[in-house]
């Protein structure tokens, strides 16, 4: 599986350069918004930045791990051009004189508990996202009461192509964003419904049902504080992330989507309402809940993907339900345990470890080590290399 | 049906006072992210609110007509307290040093052709667009085939409680948003889910579908330019924005709706398929469109509603398909024509004229002249106002 990433990652390299060489012009991004004409991708696949701020003394665009410095023009605008950037979607931020917010050009996303600026940089491995001339599915936002929270919460579904026009019944993936991010986040971020939509039309999965939900019920939630500046916190910080999810708090979604998301999606889609037509799946905090929930109810799911997950299944006392003392049982009971992580992801470690863990106590699962760090543009393709094991 | 409005406004007024009275602690606003304490609403209604901004000179809050300097704290925190605000639902902007953007506590909505900071201040008058204990609707996210633009165009598309559950047909409302804003506005903005859910709950409103679309197709449309400071320019600008949406670049939406949109409806979805259960509305440039597409299509429409709307019918050269010629036949063929604006909007002359060129016509309608401006918080009751006429 690791060879098969790497010669994809390869192929889809030399594909996406061809692409880029035959005349590319530069070009609004496909995350402006209608009419803007900044930020502008160059043909060298760098980033052009422009932004307003007459009386502004320090300017800067916040993108990747070093802020680039902009520099302001006579008419008061602002402007930087990025070094290449890969194919792939970017959160960013414009900092003016210690105010951080969002670029007026482009579209915002939810994300780090707030609307952040993106960025996409389309190259020829967005094919499989694109909005292609084959049949499309349907976003539906939706609401539900949930006994739990005492809330009427919201969630996003996604019905395959055809669900309106038949009266078949549909296997359904619940599947959830990662921390700071929200219900929109696999629709809005993710193209799961692109997605789907091009595997279902190439025939490379069964049609489905996906269902997001809000993973971070209550507003209070606070993520593991990153080390203080000067110290060498570095290695505990990315065990606490790794961690920090699978503790208690965390609990009620998983009260959430047992007892009262999965209850009512079965009463009003047309779903195959058994544990073998039942599917878990996340990225990052998404992914400990997939290891929360999924190892909790067995009865209810039997298909299993974690994403990047922030995960540390290293330690036995650390496991899922006693997971690690009963891998017969759990081989019999999963049709597919899916565990990938790119190696430049500062969860890498810990997901690695978590994957030796499981193998050395014999627990079946596919094992995929890709390129890329913690970001939707390698998310995108877990799904797309997941999608296609589900219900077969 | 002035007096009726002005009874309303008087009522509401009174017990939104009372509530407001009783007890009410300051609380984040609904339309914060999810854990940001800021803005603030307080007991006078007023607003609170705080941005991080070290290194700026400057920081204003663009809320209102007249911008609110912000004032800096010792923790470069910068702060104001607006005055006390009508319940209901503002647009708004931070501007740090000349540089307008988002407050990055508040959930954004399109409008201005960008993503604009909004904030909800609820009053009594807020309920009946709450979220209640009633039967929810589903608003789909759907993509369809354009052959006018050549595009896969996305639309949002309100289907009532019970949709899923029976194999009944419905009757169609076409809706649409003002310039700058798009297809998610009257979801987002609008609330029109919760409207018609609570109307239908309270037998108010007929089940019914809604489809919203993107009525600013292509990406170069400008909105006439304001007048230059200092020039006295107003009275034509208020002319210019009422005549603008009438023109020519406009045609191209009226062939998406008519050619495009209503056949793949009525193929994708269950609707009564005639033009006695086919409704089109819209606010400002909407409004406009509902006039064109209308009285362009009495044969599609049996129902129209025009909120706010960028018109001015003052001139027989300048009506819909000779509509003022043929009042007989339009009161014929249509089973309602709602026409509403508030006194305080700035279209406001323009359409009064509008309505009494249409009563000197003779062509039958519904006025609704009310308190308020050219503001969502207008149009949400204008749709509570218009759908229970809807399909009667």
């Amino acid at each position: 599986m690791k060879i098969r990433a790497a010669v994809l990652v390869l192929l889809v390299g030399l594909l996406c350069a061809s692409c880029w060489a035959q005349g590319f012009k530069a070009q609004p991004a496909p995350t402006n918004v209608p009419g803007a004409d900044f930020p502008r991708l160059n043909s060298d696949m760098s980033a052009t930045f422009r932004v307003q701020a007459e009386r502004a003394q320090k300017v800067q665009l916040l993108l990747g791990l070093t802020p680039y410095d902009m520099v302001k023009g006579p008419d008061g605008v602002w402007e930087v051009t990025t070094k290449p950037l890969s194919p792939g979607f970017y959160y960013y931020e414009i900092s003016v004189d210690g105010f951080n917010s969002n670029d007026p050009g482009s579209r915002v996303f939810f994300a780090a508990k707030k609307e952040v600026s993106g960025l996409e940089v389309p190259g020829a491995e967005s094919d499989f996202f694109a909005i292609k001339d084959v049949p499309h599915g349907t976003v539906r936002t939706m609401w539900y009461p949930s006994k739990t929270t005492g809330e009427t919460r919201r969630i996003f579904v996604y019905t395959p192509p055809g669900y309106d026009q038949t009266t078949s019944r549909y296997p359904v993936l619940y599947l959830q964003h990662g921390f700071g991010e929200d219900e929109a986040g696999w629709s809005d971020q993710g193209h799961e419904n692109f997605i789907l939509d091009n595997l279902i039309a190439a025939g490379k999965a069964k049609p489905m049902i996906i269902v997001n939900e809000n993973g971070l019920p209550g507003r209070d939630f606070q993520s593991p504080s990153p080390p203080k500046p000067g110290t060498n916190e570095r290695r505990d910080f990315v065990r606490d992330v790794a961690r920090y999810f699978m503790n208690d708090p965390y609990t009620s979604f998983d009260k959430i989507v047992s007892r009262d998301l999965i209850p009512f999606i079965d009463a009003n889609l047309r779903t195959i309402p058994d544990r073998e037509h039942r599917a878990f799946a996340g990225l990052s905090m998404g992914g400990a809940q997939t290891f929360r929930i999924g190892f909790n109810h067995l009865d209810q799911f039997a298909y299993l993907g974690a994403f990047s997950p922030a995960i540390d299944i290293s330690d036995i006392s650390k496991d899922y339900n006693g997971m690690l003392a009963n891998a017969e049982n759990i081989n019999k009971e999963l049709r597919l345990l899916w565990l990938g992580i790119g190696t430049e992801d500062f969860l890498f470690g810990p997901v690695k470890e978590s994957h030796e863990t499981l193998q050395k106590a014999g627990i079946k699962h596919v094992w995929v080590e890709s390129s890329g760090a913690h970001v939707w543009t390698v998310w995108r393709k877990y799904l797309a290399d997941f999608a296609p094991g589900l219900f077969q």
